[in-house]
Parts: structure tokens; C-alpha cells; sequence
């Protein structure tokens, strides 16, 4: 009975409710029977006044020009970068703790970013900001495995590649997607359909996320770097990315090829791999297999294959992840972190 | 006038003629007015016996068991690995040299394996065993930028991330993607269409090519690290990479980072790799600008863009580089090494 009647638990607002993180929050709420003394679906107003199902009881959807968040204790923004920039400092100055998944507070020194397998230990009091950021879809995944790594055998550079899905533009990347794919079946000259993505996704990949910086890195390549960075409190470590748009409708892959300070030892980094929360190891028991976004299961873990070390230098290795970006990289990190807040009595 | 009735025009035969390869060889042939003073068009049982147009003349193609081989000049082999591994020894003890598009002779010390516009000086005389081997389709069009950065810079290892397209597995993997999607489109949930890829490539990416080795390495990846130090003449080159196969019809990209022995300048970079023979770099002119597999443009080119320095390590940058692998990596190749051998009279 997530919906209690108990003054201790939390009454929850969801920002972006309608879209595909804040309907994937819905459904992990009632998954995992998040308590909470009242819940506020809020949008913008193109979706306010539909009425959406939560654990069997129809909400309607509030106008968030105009909500008020003083009886909320919690916020879940899901409504993009400016949504937030705009609506979560009035969110917090009218008393609600905001769990925020966009970029827009990810680097503000005041505000905790937190993958709560990695730093929950950031969750143990409100935060200045009153906001607590939840780290981009990419990044999440690689933090989760980086810190073992770091761990045991120190990481000198990291070099990542990214094959990420329609569903990190939301629902109106993989209808487009869809569409695109569609199009370029019956007529195979067809550009496809673009809007979301430039040019179309359909039959192509896409080596530019997010918007281009001067040095020719994209904001979404720099995200990998300086959110890891924080996330591990390791202002040094060196990661370099390319993130490239695949068509695929949902989960993310990574190839991560990771160098050390020390030699790695294969089974003993698959061990150390497979023993983290939430992770599971595909080729524990035989090299032959791997994860990939249709086939990993589990959509709640972080999916490793294809760990190997390098032949010319025994202090490097690769790995292949999957993760679904959407749980994974968002919704479902948000709401550990609100069930690491509620762990700690911050809730 | 390809076809020419002059006694110094090779005999050629291309073994393989109803495949991608080669029907991508036939119509190289017509667009590049290749000379040749007879061609025969050989295949399987299973293709022998179709009528196929060069030129506006009709040729019945031959059954490869059985065909003689004592009449030609040069023969192009794009049949398969186990194909060449048998009848390309046959085809040379007739006489005939071979031009083999397979993984089957090219580690062979007596066979020189060429990318013209990397290492044509091997082209001088005729091989000790008959063939030449044209490279892997991933390694052709990286070599062919590597060559460039090793000469100005030096270089001390590169990570390469590939995105391989459907086509690299013949027509019959374009089919199987087409039908794939066709059935997904329809059932999300249907695992798709999964014979010659294993998942179905639907969709999804597949983070395995070719055989899986005892390291954990897939013999994808371990022909770009072998073959770029046999092309290049870097016995120690370090190169290592992840070979992932995406749902695109045709067109490889892949994703490298190399990193140098000096300081890279970006601008002498895109300088030094815009003045390659057939490589377009698209952010010559401003950052935004980049290849896709559907949008790059003139597929007898190596499409580059994305070039970027790192700010942690002024000697390591990246690129994206997209090349029709049936074409820059395989057809257009093993006809420039016959163009090479016409013009260097070997042939």
C-alpha cells in the first residue's frame, strides 16, 4: 500500500509526468511500493487536465504554471533543461526538496549529484541548494562500474563510446524513429523523418548528442566527463567519450575501454564486476555471450559483457554495458535516491 | 570502352559476381571504365546459370566448380573465407593472380595485403603466392587516415569503437535487417528476425563480429590490431578496438581515438587529413558538420569529421570516420589494387 496514511511519508510531486521518464516514475513507484501520503502529477500545460493512472486511481494532470509545491515534500522534475532552470528554484523556495533529472544544477557546487550506489553518503542531510541532481543516462551506468575499478586498480584514462537510444529524446524521439524507419522501409532513398533528430535516425547513426561546445566536444560528451568526475570525487580522472545516436527505441551501450594503474587480472575484475549492486555479468560463466538492448533482461540492472584484457598492454581493458536510459539512467535513480532520503530520515 | 579488344587488357574473372561484392565490382568496373579483354562471371551451383548484364551484354555466370581458371589474367575473389581457402590455391596454380577479398591469405608473409592509397609500392611485382589480399573492411578506410598521423605525429596507441552496417554480412544481412524491422515495427515485443545476425540486429546493436577468440576478443578485432600493422609496416602499432555491429544498411563508421607521440594542432590535423587522396573532412569549415552512413555523400570516399583534440591530453584527439564497406572496403579497393597492377604493368 504505497499510498499510506502516515504523516511520516512523503507527499510526492512528478514534473513531467506525461513524459517517458515521469510515466516510467509512475510505474516504478508502484513496482516498488515507494510510499507516499499524496501524489501531484504536473505538466506542461499541452498535457494538463489528462488524466493519468497511478496504482489504480486516476490523478489529473495539474498545469505546473501555477502549481504550488508548499504542500509538496518532494519533486521529480522530468520536463527538460529550462523547465528546470525556471520552475525548480520556485519549487525549493516554496519548501519542496527537488530530485532534478535535467543538466540545469548537475555542476552547482551546493547540489549533490548522486548515483546512490556510488554516493549515497552525499544523501545524509538536505542539501544547501535544496536540490539533489540525478546524473545523465550515460554517465550513471559507467559510474556504477567505474568505482570498483577505481577501487582496486586505480583508473589512469578512460575512453568511451556510446550507442544511445531514441528513447533519451523522449517519446517523441522514438515515435520519430519509428516513423523514420517506416518511411525508409517502403522508399529506401527516403531521408526519413527528422525533427528530433538531425538527420533522421532511421537506418543511420548519429555521432552528435546535445549541443556542439567550441572545442568541438558535445555538451553531452562534456556531461561524461565532469559529472564522473564529481559523482567519484575524482576531480582528475580522465575520461574521454564520443556519444553517438543508434537506432535503437530504448537502453543504452557503452564500449568502455579503461587503463589502470595496475595490471588487471580478468577473472578477478569480472568477480569484482559481478559482486556490485544491481549488476549483473554476462560472461561470468563463458566469453560467448553479452548483453545488448533487446536481449540484456532485467531492465532495473546494469548489464557488463565482453570484459577482456588487452594483449598489448596488460593494464587496459574493455567492457561492453547496456542499461535501460530511461530506468537506469534516470527515473529509477532518482527514486533510490528518494528511497536513500527516506532510508536516512532526510524524507 | 572497357571491354577492349587489346591483347595487353587483363582476362579477369570475378568469383563471388551475384554477391554484394560483387555486384558492386560490376558496376565499379562500368564506372571507372576499367580495361579488360574478356571477363567471366563464376558463382556457386546456387547462382550458376543467371544471366547478369556488364555493360549491356549479358553473361551467364559460371559454376565455380569446374571453372578454369587457365584463362585469366586476374581474378577477384568475394565468395567467402572457406571459398577462397579452396579454390583461390587452384585458381593460382592455373595461373590465374587473385585479388582475394577474404580473411583467408592475408596474415600469409608471401602475400602483400594492399590498400593502394596506403602501401601500392607492394604492388611492384607479383606476388611470390599469386595473391593479393584486400584488407578487412573496418581496417581499409582507418589506414588510410592513420597513415597520415603517423607519418606528422607519431602513433602511441588508438582505441577504435566500431558501427558496422548490415551489409557487411552480404545481401542476405540487409534482408534480415529489412525483415527484421518490418516485424518489430509491427510487435515490439517480437524478438525480430535472427539467422544470419544472433540477436536480431533489429533495433538493437550487437557487440560482436566474427568468431569470439581465447582472450575474449572477437577475430573482427583482432584483424584491425593485425592487419593495420601488416598494411601500415608497424609491426608494434598499437591498436585496439570493439566491433559492434548497428541496424544501417550500408556504410561502417567508427569512432578513434589516437592518441600521439607529439601535441596535436587541430588545424594541421584537419589540413594533413583533407589533403589524403579520396578524404572528405566535413568539419573543414565549421564544427557542426559531420558524416553519417545515410548523409555523407560520395560513397567512393572516407567521410571524417568530428575532429577534436582532448583538453586532458593535447597529444590524443578523436574522429568519426564513415566508409561504404562494400565499396572503400571491399570492392573499390581490390579494383584500385587491379588499377595499381594495370599501371604498374604487372597486369
Amino acid at each position: 500500500m504505497p499510498l499510506v496514511n502516515d504523516t511520516t511519508a512523503p507527499r510526492i510531486a512528478l514534473v513531467g509526468a506525461t513524459g517517458v521518464v515521469g510515466t516510467t516514475l509512475i510505474q516504478l513507484i508502484e513496482e516498488r511500493g515507494f510510499r507516499y501520503r499524496a501524489i501531484d502529477l504536473v505538466a506542461s500545460a499541452r498535457s494538463a487536465g489528462r488524466e493519468v493512472s497511478v496504482e489504480g486511481r486516476d490523478h489529473r494532470v495539474h498545469d505546473l504554471d501555477g502549481f504550488d509545491f508548499s504542500r509538496t515534500d518532494v519533486a521529480f522534475f522530468s520536463a527538460g533543461g529550462s523547465v528546470s532552470t525556471t520552475w525548480v528554484p520556485k519549487a525549493v523556495a516554496q519548501g519542496a526538496l527537488v530530485i532534478d533529472n535535467t543538466s540545469a544544477f548537475r555542476m552547482d557546487p551546493a547540489t549533490p549529484l548522486v548515483v546512490p550506489q556510488v554516493n549515497a553518503h552525499e544523501l545524509e542531510q538536505r542539501p544547501a541548494s535544496g536540490i539533489i541532481a540525478n546524473p545523465n543516462c550515460s554517465t550513471i551506468p559507467l559510474v556504477r562500474l567505474l568505482r570498483a575499478v577505481e577501487d582496486r586498480w586505480g583508473i589512469r584514462q578512460a575512453v568511451v563510446s556510446t550507442y544511445q537510444a531514441a528513447s533519451g529524446a523522449g517519446y517523441s524521439g522514438i515515435d520519430e524513429l519509428r516513423e523514420g524507419v517506416r518511411t525508409v522501409l517502403e522508399d529506401p532513398d527516403s531521408p526519413g523523418v527528422s525533427k528530433t533528430f538531425s538527420p533522421s535516425l532511421a537506418f543511420d547513426v548519429i555521432p552528435s548528442i546535445d549541443r556542439r561546445l567550441d572545442d568541438g566536444f558535445t555538451f553531452e560528451e562534456q556531461k561524461m566527463l565532469q559529472e564522473s568526475r564529481k559523482i567519484l570525487g575524482l576531480p582528475h580522472l580522465d575520461i574521454t567519450a564520443t556519444c553517438v545516436r543508434v537506432p535503437v527505441v530504448n537502453s543504452h551501450s557503452e564500449a568502455a575501454w579503461i587503463e589502470c594503474d595496475a595490471p588487471v587480472d580478468r577473472d578477478e575484475l569480472v568477480r569484482a564486476l559481478a559482486a556490485l549492486d544491481e549488476v549483473t555479468v554476462h560472461d561470468r560463466e563463458e566469453l560467448g555471450a553479452f548483453p545488448t538492448p533487446r536481449t540484456a533482461g532485467d531492465p532495473n540492472r546494469v548489464h557488463v559483457g565482453r570484459i577482456r584484457v588487452t594483449r598489448t598492454n596488460p593494464r587496459a581493458f574493455w567492457l561492453w554495458a547496456v542499461a535501460d536510459n530511461v530506468r537506469i539512467g534516470a527515473a529509477l535513480n532518482a527514486l533510490q535516491i528518494a528511497e536513500a532520503l527516506v532510508e536516512r530520515g532526510v524524507l
